[in-house]
């Protein structure tokens, strides 16, 4: 098992096999895969599909003298095997060592931390520019899916390479489908381009004033080296288009690529998940539910998204049967918000969605393009929890802190199911204000909930008490209440406990109430506490006597971190609060 | 004088007229501008060049049912004046009426308040989805210069246009120019297009999936009228390249366009400004002989900027002189970052500068592609400040709360020329941390200053008082002098004064050390309060007994206000400030 694999322990050992061997190196790096996948999960079908195409690039170019940027890089899989990282992959014991996407800190081989789509154009551009500077001569390749091309920021890139005039590939790697199916005028110039092998007349690349080279059997490692051959040490920028079969090489994801994009660990026999989230119920399940229901109700009311149907968990028949009130536009998280906000500015009612790691790319869109005109779009932002997704790249730690500080923009952070219902139900029919909706990351839980939400920054006082006040806001508020029952038990009094609801402003008549009998005010917050709303808080009270504690995350990029742990690095169990407030 | 124009009222009345009319409408519209700009100033390149397209735009549609969508919208003037609003161009005493950019507030006619560039096909498309939804069958028309084509969102929207199977008209208005130069491989196509008179087989947009005509005489009402009869009511997308001339009408303008994109008022004889700023220093002079020197010193270094030399002042002869030190990526604040991320990941020193309200469309390319690598890039932001630009859509105001709470950034904030100078120089040559150092808005000031920065977070004591603290930072700083000075003459101690210099973070042991002889902190700085530098002081003193007070702007969308009278309504004057000092 593994018999060439684990002779390489980097580029120049794939150089030395023969043909056959590097086919049969592909075969162990698909069982590696195998090994790796079905134990731990992870990104399926874009590491099956790029097995060849990597031993290729490993076997024709001089990592890491020359470089090679991978776009999101989840299918980065094949790279990591073959410069140093095998174990990652076929030894259960060092499954944990490899990231799922390129890491400078594991390698020399990988040059950026990155998660995110489209990006890697512009990375490489600045390496080659660097070289340039330089007189360097090493080769500079991105390589990027057809999905991540519809980003802004890789067509920008796209048009900036137009204008080099040094070495420069840019590996186009199109399987045809992006996480769900591609969306945009340019995939049709794609399917040309594949149809007539790389011959029509039209070429997006070409457009872009790039060289252009395709090639059909992405999967054929001689071909692929041969391609390879050829564009190296050009001294020019060119798209080299290759067409490569996501998932190839197990059944299943090769019929359903959407569903093996990413997998949880799997019986490879059956393909099943080893387990199961069970049947229960979910924040994003009644989303799901909501839509149905509103859509066939309302026909001004429509979902975008860029791209990410499976944030919801949107399935294909439920898209279809949204039909015109399902709008994806792509990996395009820009142009998403400005064409949900033209729409509500039309009449429509538009629900916009993706995880809030992603929608952070529309930063601008949604202070300009929406806020400062004040539209009603409500969006709904998935993973928006400290517990969600632990990957550096796609923490949703950030984002209380980067959108509760544009105007107009009213951020709604739910503490239950029948809140959160009532807050997507409200923040659709409302015409006033731009609402974004945290999705709460913990349990559902239930409690009884206003419906009304039209007093902006109108916080909700859950129980009167005294001396200490916590303000728990959204998936945190059950913290609260475990926090206010402790104190209860170990302090010998009530404190009061709050629900503020809206994560973008002060409830200022409440917090003056709050002075009457309460010397120390709390905050709990899901997110870093720079910037977020527990400063807010304490910049309030900031010249009174009221004390403040904010709790929450520190201002730090975490990286696969346990999330229980990390409460207590950053003295949030109940015990640690309890102990602060003996100490005060 | 404007005898026609006096006449029309709006777009019904365009469509009255003979063609000789609509010929003398242009010329008037032409005086009017002239009238406006050479007493107030404005944008001057875009709309000269757009006369002729608006009359035959607003003859052949119907506005507002019809709706037009304008990108930047600094071209909107022409279309101002025909919807009810030429007052604002042939009267002095209504100039301040109109905004510089289009305002749904002043006219049913305009459906966005925007200055971003590379918005209006999102936005518009938005329109169009809402007007699906409702079986509407209106016309949708964005009306996008060639220069914001290279912004990611408006290539993001290109794709989703060229799915979409309903009337929407793209008109690119190709002027062959940005504000400077165009950049980008998309404008060879561009320039193939005009040259084949759109019969180039190479054409982006149809690469996008868009169908598409092209007209030369884009300053001929005629052809103009002609061009747009035969696409209204289309059932599908399609672009109407038409080609004009920047600064049409005078000379002046017509030979330099990059000067004339934008005017100050001036003398219509000459062209000379009717007030000049004095040939005085400033710190965007000091930055461009800063840049000069560094480049011709070290060959690593290289400037790279968004399309907006202008930022600093960055003249043709100077950018020519850079050669390949100088990189601008065309209108692509996200491409810009991930260019000089990977620049300094493989070893060279970029500089990167723009406008602080720009390089909010890198947001998340600052966090991802910049911060989680923590390359050494350095980023220059102009314009930071509440008394720089005033259009809502142009605020520095906004910066400090979205930049200081990414990890990793190191947000400076300089008080001096020399402190400035000191921080440039000591951020490009250190390979730790990616750096942004804001601009001072205010006058110019000379102080000694440290020249090593690498103890990040260390504030510096300017003098050591007692009592009260003032934490003023950056180009607050000497507000912070001079409340300091007023303290001590008025309530008779000396405070201690602080110049923080990191925005970004606390210096933890000199907050600490102040609790021993200081009962009030006071925070003032050049931007909002929420989510700013005086928060994160409010949240580390929440829990102890000193009280803070943060001075700075409301979290709101200021427009064209008076900074002075700002001033006041934030209490901020020293006066304001003295009286809240009493009532502690």
């Amino acid at each position: 098992m593994y018999e060439l694999l684990k002779k390489i322990d980097g580029p120049s050992d794939v150089k030395k096999l023969s043909s056959d061997e590097l086919e049969t190196l592909a075969n162990e790096m698909r069982e590696a895969l195998f090994h790796r996948l079905t134990n731990i999960g992870g990104h399926f079908g874009p590491n099956f599909g790029m097995v060849e195409a990597t031993i290729a690039m490993h076997y024709v170019f001089d990592s890491p003298k020359d470089k090679f940027v991978f776009d999101v890089s989840h299918q980065s899989y094949p790279h990591k095997m073959l410069t140093g990282r095998r174990n990652g992959y076929i030894d259960q014991e060092h499954f944990s060592e490899d990231s799922g996407y390129t890491n400078p800190e594991e390698s020399e081989h990988d040059f950026f931390n990155v998660g995110h789509t489209s990006t890697s154009i512009a990375l490489a551009a600045g390496l080659a520019k660097a070289r340039d500077l330089k007189q360097g001569k090493e080769n500079v390749i991105a390589i990027i899916g057809d999905g991540s091309l519809s980003g802004g920021e890789a067509m920008e890139a796209l048009n900036i390479a137009g204008e080099m005039n040094s070495n420069f590939i840019i590996v186009v790697n199109d399987n045809e489908i992006a996480i769900a199916e591609n969306h945009g005028g340019m995939y049709k110039n794609l399917k040309e381009l594949r149809e007539t092998k790389g011959q029509a007349s039209s070429n997006i690349f070409k457009a872009y004033g790039l060289d252009y080279i395709y090639e059909e059997e992405g999967n054929d490692i001689q071909k692929m080296i041969a391609l390879f051959q050829k564009v190296k040490d050009m001294d020019h920028p060119i798209v080299v288009h290759i067409h490569t079969q996501k998932g190839k090489g197990y059944e299943l994801a090769e019929k359903n690529k959407e569903n093996w994009h990413w997998t949880m660990p799997f019986d490879r026999e059956t393909g099943a998940p080893k387990f199961s989230f069970g049947d229960g119920e979910s924040y994003t399940g009644m989303t799901v539910e909501f839509i149905m229901e509103k859509a066939k109700k309302d026909k001004d009311f429509f979902v975008i998204t860029p791209a990410m149907p499976g944030a919801l968990g949107l399935s294909p028949e439920q898209r279809q049967e949204l039909g015109d009130q399902y709008l994806d536009v792509g990996i395009a998280e820009e142009a998403a918000v400005a064409v949900a906000s033209g729409a509500a500015k039309n009449g429509a009612k538009p629900l916009l969605f993706t995880n809030m790691t992603f929608i952070q790319r529309a930063y601008d869109q949604i202070s300009q393009d929406l806020c400062i005109n004040n539209n009603p779009v409500t969006m709904v932002m998935n993973y928006s929890s400290f517990d969600g997704l632990t990957d550096v790249t796609h923490l949703g730690i950030f984002g209380l802190a980067a959108f509760t500080n544009i105007p107009n923009l009213v951020v709604l952070a739910p503490t239950s199911a029948e809140e959160y219902r009532n807050m997507l139900e409200w923040s659709i029919e409302q015409r006033e204000h731009p609402v974004m909706i945290v999705i709460p990351g913990n349990a559902v839980a239930h409690r009884a909930a206003d419906s009304d939400f039209s007093s902006i920054n109108k916080f909700k006082m859950e129980q009167k008490g005294e001396k200490t006040a916590i303000l728990a806001l959204g998936d945190f508020y059950q913290r609260g209440e475990a926090l206010a029952a402790e104190i209860e038990k170990e302090l010998g009094y009530k404190p009061t406990l709050i629900n503020p609801r809206f994560a973008s402003g002060l409830d200022k008549e409440m917090l003056d109430e709050l002075k009457k009998d309460h010397s120390l005010v709390i905050t709990l917050e899901d997110g870093i506490v720079e910037g977020g709303f527990g400063q807010k808080v304490a910049s309030y009270y900031g010249p009174s006597d009221m004390k403040v504690k904010n709790f929450g995350l520190k201002k730090e990029f975490y990286d696969r971190y346990d999330p229980e742990e990390l409460l207590g690095e950053i003295s949030m169990t109940p015990e640690q609060i309890i102990s602060f407030l003996k100490s005060m």
